[in-house]
């Protein structure tokens, strides 16, 4: 293995030690040797990436908003409901996903760290604008301000659904929630042809290219 | 003042005291002591309303879920969609709900208190079962889901627009959303009564009885 490819390698795995930390414990409690000791490599090589336990978070967070096996759609729309649907797949699989937005929930860390829902925000208002050009979307409907409503939402969603003492599906949830939301932002000609099932998120992501996919399909 | 009263009074300043308090430092940080020197009272009154910071927490949350200022409406949906335009208007004015909002969201109290979100689920689920059998609302919508998703993104969007870097109106904010959600629940023609504005919110809260309102108008 080259030495670059190495590093990128080590980054990763401490990464994900990390974020399951904080998924578990939250930002105040984690601390760096227990980070270390799931991550299982050097202390020089712990702190060469990672010098404190602000940068661990930083880093979990600069994961966290991500357009992976979204494919091109012939209708823009389908685009953004694609982003928010693999986001519920992946991240009740993935701990980066989670301890992210722990850690946005989090007022003390999102004091410290901020969150990324700006990005989110404007990852969706894009794909929504795009989608607007083309009269996918009714022309009364702000980009923005859909965008803003649909990541807090989804947010919400997530958040409620692992609070409830019953368990849900969040793929299953934020598909409803999709359901009750889009006929309001969608034209009904694209409405129609508009996929938003909760199978439709596994499917995409099982097309992740392998190293990608194996992190998506890694046990909870 | 008839000492039941006063024994009233007293424990709303100590549970006033403690919203403050968890609502500005989180569960953990939060001291009973600091609690005792806002709420201004006697260590005895204290200790005899609440003998743990675990109660003062419970009395926070028992106060979170209300229908104050809901009043009977003709189309029964009005009163869900008032029950959630109130909680918008006081929510960011009475340090109790955000409190509570703040608890609930915590994982460390989550784990040790529980959440109201099933009291609010139900109560949601009730209206919306009621505006069902007056077929206001699509026959094919689920009261229960309808109601948790209702209250999973009214929850969403609290969280979301306080963490972001611009100001956001939360009344504002959620009426834009039930007004996203609303037209897939309620049949055109209920859909077309339903008054939904933010400044609805405004309004019913002018009208609750003088105790009410004041600690409604009270500053942020």
């Amino acid at each position: 293995m080259a030495q670059q490819e190495r590093a990128i390698r080590t980054r990763k795995v401490i990464l994900e030690a990390a974020a399951t930390v904080f998924d578990e414990v939250g930002y105040e409690a984690a601390t760096i040797s227990e980070v270390l000791k799931r991550a299982g490599v050097t202390k020089g090589a712990f702190y060469f990436h990672f010098p404190s336990k602000g940068d661990l978070a930083l880093g979990v967070l600069d994961q966290a908003v991500t357009t992976d096996g979204v494919e091109p759609q012939e209708v823009k729309l389908q685009e953004a409901v694609d982003t928010m649907l693999i986001m519920a797949y992946r991240l009740p699989r993935e701990p980066v996903y989670s301890a992210a937005l722990r850690l946005s929930v989090d007022r003390n860390s999102q004091r410290l760290f901020g969150t990324r829902w700006p990005d989110w925000i404007s990852l969706l208002s894009a794909l929504l604008g795009e989608a607007k050009e083309r009269g996918e979307m009714y022309a009364y409907i702000d980009e923005t301000q859909a965008a803003r409503l649909l990541l807090s939402s989804w947010t919400g969603v997530q958040i409620v659904s692992e609070g409830l003492p019953d368990t849900y599906d969040l793929s299953t949830e934020v598909s409803r929630m999709l359901q009750l939301m889009l006929p309001s932002i969608a034209v009904p000609t694209v409405l129609s042809q508009l996929e938003v099932s909760a199978d439709r998120s596994a499917r995409l992501v099982a097309a992740l290219p392998d190293d990608e996919a194996q992190d998506a399909a890694a046990p909870v």
